[in-house]
């Protein structure tokens, strides 16, 4: 079978953020999409959700590298609940290594160009809840 | 802080799931809405997201009464990604009670009508990926 076409898209956003190409990661978004930068603070719309990215690789030393693990896609209504295990690997000031491991909740809307954008992105899935 | 619509939206499409009012249970959904019935099993539109309701129902002996807990609502794009923890109570045939904890995610579109709709709803929330 071949992989969801969302797949595919999430893997190129992925390796846009771990080379800081900022302007490319845009095109994945809708213009008023939401970033949850962390619990409790939202970045709205492409200028906010850029400035987030170019302060979240300052927060982790420019070290980013995003892989991704299993993943399910729900399409309903022209919509897709994306929902996937990633991984973050970061190195901290000192050079040491670790890697955060989440389960990231994304929504997608379907464009009628046939594009896939990104309306929500919420890296911290239903741990939200415990914030 | 009056709340978010879509909490008065959700609790009163949960009372006609405890009522069995499975007519109104559908005015909450889009027309091709998708629900997650278990992993691995969707129902798609109204007619099949209905007769998965009547199997559930039947499932847990027409006893399930639906509760809300912590609620996180993220907008982007005129689509809301809904976070919540749930607790369904239910009775077995012996009439043994029981509680499911749930973090649900659902996803819901604004109409131009102003009237929000399910597109997703997805009970299981993250833990699909340990299917």
């Amino acid at each position: 079978m071949p992989a969801h076409p969302l797949k595919t898209l999430i893997e190129a956003a992925d390796r846009a953020i771990t080379a800081e190409d900022f302007d490319s990661l845009m095109d994945f978004y809708a213009e008023d999409a939401t970033l949850v930068v962390k619990p409790g603070l939202e970045a709205r719309g492409k200028e906010q959700i850029r400035r987030a990215f170019v302060a979240i690789a300052e927060h982790f030393n420019h070290s980013m590298l995003v892989r991704q693990g299993a993943m399910q896609v729900i399409e309903g209504a022209g919509t897709a609940l994306v929902i996937m295990h990633t991984l973050l690997d970061t190195l901290d000031r000192d050079g040491v290594a670790s890697t955060l491991e989440r389960r990231v909740t994304y929504v997608f809307r379907h464009e009628p160009s046939g594009a896939w954008r990104c309306v929500i992105d919420n890296s911290y899935g239903t741990d939200l809840l415990d914030g």
